[in-house]
């Protein structure tokens, strides 16, 4: 068994301090991406990575990194750990936090024991991970990763008006750094599960194997403003009945699909949006997930079919937008090895398992090996303020992460 | 025929002015109750008022009152002609401001043609009767009548978080007259008729004897937020998903109660309204009308039903919460009869007819003999900027309404 052991309590209580930050009158957690609460969790985590003295820097995506690199291997691909700081609109505390204060708990726990790595690491908070505000999520690490450009993803224009290149400049996080200045040597990301697999079968830790192809579209019905008290229901071309009978649909169309396959409708407005005056115009959006990226272009048809029928038949027009679309992908199978071992080593059980979520490792994993290790989430409830994980959960997670990177540190050459 | 006429041109000159007022950076008319555009169009209203040689007046609920009292006949009962000046969100610019400005022209023509009315006529200029910002609509009539203490209704708040009342402090439309001040010896309404049945019928005139019962209800689903990759189709709890199902119902609710009945769902809000969270909560409106009472009444106990199976087999708890109910109003034969008498009198066609639509004149009803004047609406559409109906209609239904007046002023006693 290691003998590294990271410290719990600066882990928890960092956790808890950066979960104050960025909260609404309401007292709802709002850190959406390149917002003034934002800025705020950005200050406070660039201040403890500081702190721990690493090497602060921001890329022109506004990615943060706290670079460990000690003399005699800085020539050495940089280990990269990771995850993201926003969160969605009232989320909770550990949805991406957790992920990158683990991995400066790492660092800190390494330099603690006088540890002497064979390579750089370098720790990242990614950019609108969670696209609660741009399109497309996972934005920093798809930059990062070369899969979007940096001025195409700068020009983004958020769901309040906003673009994302002006509001990073706004709050100080529109670095000079490209995005990919450091091609990394692998890597590796610890994130709560956000779904009920781990906690029902009670296991303290997952080993991420593959992850769900992610397929969003934005849909917009558009047909006649009229009054609603002098318009026969036959002669309307209602835009909000429509969404509504596709919407109802969704679930129709996921069971059709098979078990594994997931569709949501999770944002919708309407025009003018007034009580006494038929919907002129409803726009919705579509997130459908499959692990299996044969049957997510299935069902992606299936939805277009079923919309472009609608439209038809209700007398209204229809664009239907794409904006974003992942497939499926599946980690490094050598770093899944590691996990185990080092789960096995500390007598955590664990198992393989698929991850319903998208992460800023599957963007990651385009340009170098990578994967993921979760640990429970309470009742399965994320993106929500319920959002938990028992504290000793967290450090056992942790702990993991730090005997998984202090292997992939331990080992020259690239 | 009469020998008095409308100064036409004046009129079409004063609607379009008007119309010009409350744009948005979109160039859409906006001239909700109780903001900065609606205080723009009632200072131009109040101006012109004021020109012609009205006493301009507000009541505490903001409603805008211009006096012609002669003297000789200011202890009689006043005429009341009435209609409002705000707007729906991209409305049209005759809903409404027709009605108020074809009332000046009124006072303005028997004011030029030396005219000596038995009684005073007062013009009002309802607030809030769209309801698109403040719920209920007809909102300045129906605390006129006596329908909703005046202090209730100045506590409404606002989509947008606002309060009526000091909104309409703000813009200093906040007068100090009690509402009701003057009961008025009749009430006249001239109006588009927002509908599709004079332009079809090739009408110019039409006969209001009767107003269809409306029911505004906001319903609320609440279930829970969760992620939208990691969360079990069948796991969920999804307060949209029951929305969309319940406004995709109404179509066939409609259907069952009978021809007459129109159901519309024209506002709708997402909580928290992310692409990929499952929505927690769920609040739309439902605007039900009918001609019938008891069929009015068994379609809402249709609806209530509906949603509460709805709600317990999706595991989702329901509010509904009633806006508005307002029963079906019959006006008052005498007047009809005077505007089927003025309308043959000057060759126009008209009809009786029912109003699909909410207006002052139902509010007034509860105090006073009250009818309407319809003219046709092109393609029967309205709350829409395509809102149209001819100039030489316009002025028709002037110089019809003018007539009725006339009469109407030119009777002594209550």
């Amino acid at each position: 068994m290691s003998t590294l052991q990271v410290d719990g309590e600066r882990l928890l209580g960092r956790l808890k301090a950066l979960g104050e930050v960025g909260r609404d009158a309401e007292g709802r957690l709002v850190r959406l991406a390149a917002t003034d609460a934002d800025k705020a969790g950005r200050d406070l985590t660039a201040a403890w990575l500081a702190e721990a003295g690493l090497e602060v820097m921001v890329d022109r995506i506004g990615n943060l990194f706290g670079l460990w690199r000690p003399s005699g291997c800085a020539e050495q691909a940089a280990l990269m750990l990771g995850s993201h700081i926003d969160t969605v609109r009232d989320g909770g505390i550990y949805d991406g936090a957790y992920g990158v204060l683990a991995g400066l708990e790492v660092i800190q726990s390494l330099m603690a024991a006088g540890f002497a790595p064979a390579r750089p690491i370098m720790l990242v908070a990614f950019t609108n991970e969670e696209g609660a505000r741009y399109a497309p999520d996972m934005m920093g690490s798809l930059v990062y990763a070369g899969g979007l450009a940096v001025d195409e993803a700068l020009a983004a224009r958020g769901e309040d008006g906003t673009v994302l290149g002006a509001e990073l400049a706004r709050i100080g996080y529109a670095g000079a750094l490209e995005p990919g200045f450091v091609r990394p040597h692998a890597y590796v990301e610890l994130h709560i599960e956000q779904g009920p697999v781990l906690e029902r079968e009670g296991l303290p830790i997952g080993v991420v194997e593959s992850l769900q192809g992610i397929s969003w579209r934005r849909v917009t019905f558009t047909g006649r403003a009229n009054h609603a008290g002098t318009t026969p229901m036959a002669m309307r071309r209602d835009a909000g009945h429509a969404a509504a009978v596709a919407i109802a649909h969704l679930r129709e169309l996921a069971a059709a699909s098979g078990p594994a396959t997931v569709a949501t409708a999770g944002t919708l407005r309407l025009e003018p949006n007034v009580i006494n005056v038929v919907p002129r115009l409803a726009s919705f959006t579509v997130d459908l997930r499959d692990p299996d990226d044969a049957r997510l272009a299935a069902a992606e048809a299936a939805l277009e079919a079923f919309l472009a029928d609608l439209a038809e038949r209700e007398g209204l027009s229809l664009t239907v937008e794409v904006l974003a679309r992942f497939e499926p992908v599946v980690f490094d199978e050598a770093i899944c090895q590691r996990i185990e071992r080092a789960a096995e080593a500390r007598g955590l059980a664990f198992r393989r398992m698929t991850s319903g979520a998208g992460h800023d490792a599957q963007m990651i994993a385009r340009i170098s090996p990578a994967a993921m290790i979760f640990v429970p989430s309470q009742g399965g409830i994320s993106h929500n303020p319920r959002e938990h994980t028992e504290p000793e959960q967290l450090v056992a997670g942790a702990n993991v992460f730090l005997d998984v990177v202090a292997g992939l540190v331990s080992e020259q050459g690239d």
